[in-house]
């Protein structure tokens, strides 16, 4: 996970058309630098023209090679190959903002888990479309930011998000139960970089208040789906879900209460891989390395 | 669970309209019949006005009070009460039909649940619309029927089929893995006596192909549902449900034999529950008295 | 569960002696005194001469007869049945206290869960034997009180705990990873009142650092244990167990942080079981009422 | 999973002190040999002088190099760099037996699975200590031998069964709920060749009668463990592990009947990744490619 992270331990992640010759070519590439590959991982869907996804973990001689210098260099095996790849430091904390609503259960979730040492991340701004958790993020250090949202006023409450956003250099954004529907403009700002947790399994349940609709269907189990946003409402890629199981006697309220504990297990996962860098969207699905 | 299910011992279902005192007339009701309550569940959805289920075992002495005369006596105290009940002995075994298509890992494991001793019923015969799976049936000395179905003779091998239960009175019948829509005449004849096996998280991927759709929704958990079934294709009561955790190296073939697992498991416990009068289903849902 | 708990909502547990006509008798009484039973739960361990454990929530006319009333008069029918029993009146939170050291993430679950009303307790003091806590504590308008404890001072800290408790007339005591063995004396002050979150699955792992030998075993799940405490360490009734999967993957110190998780849900639910009287102890297992 | 597995995939297990250069030296020779890396992981216990592991799946062309000289071209990479190594075509079926006693749900599951082509192995034989499921195995085409072990007869019973084994050339061996002891001199003609399915959560209810000495201690979850058998009963390296929930009405029986789900999902899981060559043991632990 992440404690004492290496100053040195760098993150590879490839995905392209499958060829053999790939992991050799990385691979030769990385012990040319003295690269130490500590961890690998490396998928194909299909060797018969599929894709290749690839994720590595590295310590590197940052004293002989600058970060730069290593990725300008690698820019060079990659072209050729047509390989499209993403090269961070690990110790390099990611930026993120989190957005929520009435619900605090996932907002205090993270909040505790930043606090705690358990989430790698810097965490400049919570955004809300209400005011009632200022105090609480407060306490914890961080500006908090009420943006209220009407019908009239969603373009312009969307804008100063933005550039509340743009200014905090945030690298993604978390919705911890953030009840609005965000513009395709909001959207496609940050694409694949927008983390919601929706509170069914999808895709059952789609849309607003699946604890009702559950509870009409009878299920007996509940679940979450932690998933990227993209324009279509709850169809983005899944990342993360998780079930529990209930029975007849919850009411629709208690399914509610009881799915809190699963939609902040998947939001955490869902919000740890993608700091560490463990996944790689392809066509409306997730590779998950982990 | 089963093993010496004693001669003596009774079950007794109740749902009504809830009100005061039904716990007391009944439990009353027993002792003065010489029963032993050993184990009762009840539950209201609402004590104002909502409804009550009830589900009682207890041991009676047959030498004193025959069941014929007990479930007369009890008639007198729920007329007036307006109960909806059913008594039964515990170790009378249902008689229980299979309908199976291809794929036999849900008969499998039924034989095999029955054989062992971990499934209290009988299993007069096995129905199927393809002859594959007749000599396994045989070999645990269950008569197989092959009863083809094509659009031409659906009507017809539906016919066959109620003859051939009614025959054998089946209590109620298992559709493990039986790939053909029931007709409503078929379905209202054996009305929440017939249990289905679908291969999804039920209410995701209603319909055919469920792991096909699951794999390109990328989903990271698969599920399986075992229902009552009604007239509304996969919408009936649901009686079980269970998940197993997949990711994205799955293809959609992995999946399905992935999913078998569960399959079995959540028509397993559906089929116990079942046979051990552990279900009372009220208004598209079940209440599960576990 | 708990939002909106009704004034005149009673819970009643008893346990005794199996024999016919005990659920009679007392359904009988709460009829008798305008009880409408709204759960019930009732359990024989053999009825042929084993134990009776039942739970009964029912609803009561308070303003007809009061709840001393109620308990006095139950009292003549339960002492000929030889009855031990217990009656709460729901809306009456009980007061419990937690016990903490180092780590917070059990104090923090169960403090959050307080104050959004998910757990239906008073919470009138925080003791710990460190001081690390006490801001966050206070946060949330809760006294902390710092007892540190070394082995010269350890029946002194303890009597200073002991006086503390009393004096905020305590029901019960949570051991929120609290890291100190509580002596024979303390435990027996508060009989089966002293719940402690072990983490590991016990048997497994009794003692100390239960994830470095879970670590050292190489399992590939990881536990947790929320058990009411006795003077033998770590071998009390245990309320609840749950389980997390892990690989090689995992150092000791990812086992740490991971196992938080299933800590504070396997801990959660055994408080609530607790403040809802959904437990009864015998012979140091649980019956748990759920 | 296994579903038509090409003639020309080919697998590598390879351990060794971990040092800079091992992935890339493999990785460019599997190139040069015109191979095609499909599927990949690596891992290391500790970058600075700890274990490195890899499991790589590839496609070779073996009408250019045969996999004899792959393997012996392998060797002189190998060497220098102290790789310890294994090589397998994955079209090769394992051959393994089955020791059984009197309990078959894990003896059926395999060879149901065996039979549908779930598990890609071939069974030459079964051997048991009692003649009770000849019937069932010769049924399935494989044949059957009874060996009585007596204190007496143990160690002529076993050399009948290793001499059983060598004629059959087998692989590995599973003990599908077969409850014998093996002898040291057993053990050690199959090291790490044999799995054993012991009905707990190991280390918790070590030896015999797991669900008994549970059902005293009151567990709350039953669980089943898959492990490599070695001199130290119940000691050796953990492969799968499951749970299942379970509560206060089970009686001992009832958790043994209950446990075979897991027993059964726990041994099928650990065969599969055995059979597929999915595991490294390293000092009393396993790592599992999976």
């Amino acid at each position: 996970m992440l404690t004492d992270m290496p100053k040195n331990r760098a993150r590879l992640l490839v995905s392209c058309q499958d060829r053999a010759g790939i992991v050799s070519a990385v691979s030769t590439f990385l012990f040319q630098y003295d690269g130490n590959i500590v961890q690998s991982d490396q998928y194909s869907t299909d060797p018969e023209g599929g894709m290749f996804f690839m994720r590595i973990e590295f310590d590197i001689n940052l004293e002989k090679t600058s970060f730069l210098a290593l990725k300008k260099a690698f820019q060079e095996i990659a072209s050729p190959l047509n390989l499209e790849w993403s090269m961070t430091l690990a110790h390099q904390k990611k930026r993120m903002a989190i957005f929520v609503s009435k619900e605090d259960h996932c907002l205090m979730e993270l909040l505790w888990k930043w606090k705690s040492g358990e989430l790698y991340v810097d965490i400049p701004l919570v955004i809300s479309n209400h005011s009632d958790h200022q105090k609480s993020v407060e306490a914890y250090g961080i500006p908090f930011y009420h943006i209220p949202v009407t019908k009239q006023t969603k373009i312009e409450a969307e804008q100063e998000a933005i550039d509340l956003l743009k200014q905090n250099q945030i690298d993604f954004i978390v919705l911890a139960r953030y009840m609005q529907i965000l513009s395709p403009l909001f959207v496609q700002t940050f694409p694949y970089q927008i983390i919601n947790i929706h509170h069914s399994f999808l895709p059952a349940f789609i849309g607003a208040n699946p604890y009702a609709k559950a509870f009409e269907r009878g299920v007996k189990l509940i679940g979450a789906t932690a998933h990227y946003v993209t324009n279509d409402l709850d169809e983005g890629p899944i990342i993360e879900q998780d079930v529990l199981r209930v029975n007849h006697k919850y009411t629709s309220s208690d399914l509610r209460i009881a799915g809190r504990h699963i939609e902040r297990i998947a939001l955490s996962r869902a919000v740890q891989w993608h700091t560490s860098d463990q996944i790689i969207v392809h066509q409306n699905k997730t590779v998950i390395f982990s």
